[in-house]
């Protein structure tokens, strides 16, 4: 994070390149990119936008806002300019946080070409009548819309999806976090025996999610499960929203373990209004995608300005939302679906040595009980998380009771 | 309703013809005759019944109850009668209202023939030992039970059922106020332009609703939404019993505008006793029919009496009766089910201009709001109603953002 | 009860068969006996298991523990043992309670072969140093597992199956009560017409349940409700354990006598421990079997020891559960679903002079209300619990209605 956090990102640019790069260094990444002009469903990819440098002088020639300072205080896909103005038209093009005049508000203007500053409200209110250079030695030109993925094949070619966006500037919980957690966990699950294969995109807000989809609409039928994720460095709980079918298997083990944790948590049913979600969930696809993050956009005070920095974000926070994925993945990866092979009256546990075995074990009277429900609602028709949800017993004990009596032979997986 | 007041109506006869010539001052009617005998599905139309004239006189020959005075004086389908009775047989044959000693109760005998009066409990205190000469000018004859249809015709063949009873005497609320309230709407509705075709029948209670279903059978299957109404004169919040399927359309339509009113109001799961809806629902229809009224029968305390009369019913009641009658049709009207064209990842509004008339409009984040829940949702299986109970987002800017969105070529009508 | 108390059971043995020779003098049984060593699903009968005698003795000779006692001081299913052990040997040997110190403990070893003493606390705390004679006169042999089944046919094959378990020695709760209220049931039920055939099992816990389905399962499609009972004379409220279907007819019966009835009462799902539901409900068979017992296994404090014994069981707790029984056949028995012949509008009621007769029976508002509602829902779907349900109205109102309406030939039975 904190080598990702100087960069000025933005939907396109070399920013983004320059992010994948050091990316690269943790986990393998494919590269896409897509040229201006590409259709893309209803939309199309926009220019590219550079930026070398930019600044505000006064008549005496002193820079008062530089670019170099932060590259916040560009517009973000601001046209170049390079011009004199009165104080007057500058106000026009000046944006400012009142209620946090020492913060840097971030603001972009994508699909309108526009320029504009962003600035303290103190610097902002130390400005008197005066001629002002304004410079902003940024380029809008053909070029590319760039992208990263990371596959990991699995057993099956069914997929989990996860996926957040790189095109915030420099701002850490949104979205360096998301960045961070989601390329920590790839690096993790590289290294597993895995039975779903797992997608990670690492793409730009919107444009990027409708890009994705527009150049993979034959993939999208492998996405079993996904995730859309950012915001994973501020705020003391998790926030889940609903896929909007809402009740998939993702939303129920998401739901299942921010129960279980007994940790504070929000669920929220889908809205067509967020992160990519949207694209994932609009109607033509309609995929069993929720969104996991901590405290939502907007309802934290240093949400798109300069203080949302490397102080802002803590390691402990990003460690508690890794571990959140970890066992997120854990859940999905166990949630099988069994038949009991001996449907008909209970099994004889004792005669095999699943009850003596018990006592060896002293795993006590719960696991007797996970045993018991196992064998019951192996129907083929409940998951391991159903029988956790019927039975109220955690999930890591129905997982440890199923593999037993697979080991015992007296399930199959179905 | 002052014209329609002193008429002395019952299930057949001359008063409820009379009725209608009043009515069509107002509105064209088609008036239908069924004859006595007619076989009904389990039921026979009766013996038309008329009335001229009824009094009791004392010894003396004074007349101590008169027709002239009130029509619910007599037993509503009184057999004629012309005798001498001692004091214990009149009391047989006599109605009052001890808790409201003012009042004349209305009562009826349609099925069994009988003969009697209705008094206020305090002239029947003030019978004494007596012969008294009871009279009635009636007659039970083969003739006719007449109602009045009114049929409005939409872009649709399916249509929307409003039914009303017509077969009380001299009350208002009950059901002067429904005639009325229905009467004025279909008045506004014959001047618009309409999606649905609109059904107003004007028939007396149970045999009415039986005869007009018997005789049009094959009309029922028109028939997409219905409410029978009656008793909208008076009570402070209106009173809905729902269809017997329960949640049909227009259960949700009522149901939601109540709820958005944010006004008192009570809601009731369909039962087999109250109004005409007891046909319309019965089990070999089943229609999606409703019951719309304010205080319900038998609860408040002028009901079935004199005093149900034009003192006791405000025209600013009967105004509120018909503005929810119309915002009733103005939701079914719009409540259209659209598919959005572009249903793989979101629209782009911006290029179209759909932000910035945003702006313009000042309508708000709200309206944006709704804008992307019409397009995620207009799947082909939410209708605008779903989508508003959905997301939140009142009806109407529902329907408003929907109706741009359609003007922009970007939905079309399932 | 008074009679079973004193006989040494347990799932084999002469103990069954005298039991079993008792209950013959209140109803006919057909016993059944399976060969040890039989196959029953993942199970096999086990071998027979008799005894004669049994004691302690000190080194003096006295016996200072004896089977004559109580046959509750063998561990139910001991192997034959004739030695002398040190008291370090003996105490690896015993059950206690010390919760109790007075009590009897009951344990069991069916399917260790083992051997063992249950003693009160106190007879333990009184024991020194000393070598002991223990004499256990028991054989496990190639036998018999004893079941019997009374059949009781009725106007339909489909049947109610009524199950309780056989295998306690000297308890009266747990489970004398289950045997006692089902024969007196059945010995009712005998002389009556019914429209369902009964068919009531006594049987060793587990072990039957599971030999009866293996010998049965052609029977098995014919079971349409079941209950397994037991614990049916303690405690001042029933306890009802749905099927795992969980909303199965029985489970709506049930559910709806314990609510009408307004007394304290739990009900719980269905979890694979318990009682014998647990094979009935086993997922290849998924009976709609429910359990119903007073208070549960585990929660009197008497439970599995020599203080359940016929001080603890009254008459009248155990009349209680036999009329909780009876009402619980009465509506299976009753809760037809019926066809209304003139679905079309109302029925004309006062034609057929069912109102009259109202007024003739005091039957009051109820009953006419019943009269609609079961003319209304009588589509075919909906059975008279189901209109109970619905209506609010008790079921033992709506049966009577329906009984009324099919007199008079306006409703069929589906």
């Amino acid at each position: 994070m904190t080598e990702l956090f100087p960069i000025c990102r933005s939907i396109t640019g070399n920013g983004v390149c320059l992010t994948f790069d050091i990316m690269k260094k943790e986990i393998p990444l494919s590269i896409h990119k897509v040229p201006t002009g590409t259709k893309v469903f209803d939309w199309e990819v926009p220019k590219e936008w550079n930026i070398h440098d930019a600044h505000i002088r006064n008549s005496k020639g002193e820079k008062i806002i530089d670019f170099a300072d932060s590259n916040l205080h560009v517009l973000n896909y601001s046209a170049p300019i390079d011009k004199s103005v009165t104080l007057n038209v500058l106000k026009e093009h000046l944006y400012t946080l009142p209620e946090h005049p020492d913060w840097i508000p971030y603001r972009t203007s994508y699909y309108k070409e526009d320029w504009g500053f962003c600035i303290t409200h103190n610097q902002f209110q130390k400005l008197s009548e005066d001629i002002y250079d304004v410079y902003i030695d940024s380029s809008l030109k053909e070029g590319y819309l760039t992208y990263a993925e990371y596959y990991i094949p699995g057993e099956l070619t069914d997929e989990v999806l996860i996926s957040t966006r790189i095109c915030h500037p420099s701002m850490c919980n949104d979205n360096l976090s998301g960045i961070c957690v989601a390329t920590y966990l790839a690096k993790e699950l590289r290294k597993k025996k895995l039975r779903y294969s797992y997608r990670f995109l690492f793409i730009p807000g919107t444009i990027g999610a409708i890009t994705w989809l527009s150049a993979n609409e034959s993939k999208v039928k492998n996405i079993r499960h996904g995730l859309v994720t950012s915001l994973l460095g501020v705020g003391d709980h998790f926030t889940y929203k609903r896929s909007r079918r809402g009740n998939t298997e993702i939303d129920q083990v998401v739901e299942t373990i921010l129960k279980a944790n007994g940790d504070k948590h929000q669920i929220h049913n889908f809205s067509p209004y967020g992160d990519d979600e949207r694209q994932f969930c609009s109607p033509g696809f309609n995929l069993p995608v929720g969104c996991l993050m901590r405290t939502p956009f907007g309802e934290y005070p240093e949400y798109h300005s300069s203080a949302d920095n490397l102080e802002l974000v803590t390691p402990e926070v990003l460690e508690n939302s890794l571990s959140m994925f970890r066992e997120i993945v854990n859940v999905l990866e166990s949630n099988y679906t069994y038949v009991n092979l001996n449907p008909k009256g209970e099994v004889q546990l004792g005669r095999r040595g699943l009850y003596n075995m018990i006592g060896g074990e002293n795993l006590g009277k719960d696991y007797q009980l996970a045993l018991l429900w196992v064998l019951n609602y192996s129907d083929g028709n409940h998951s391991l998380l159903d029988i956790s949800k019927e039975s109220g017993i955690d999930f890591e004990s129905i997982s440890k009771a199923a593999s037993r009596l697979f080991e015992y032979k007296l399930l199959i997986k179905r």
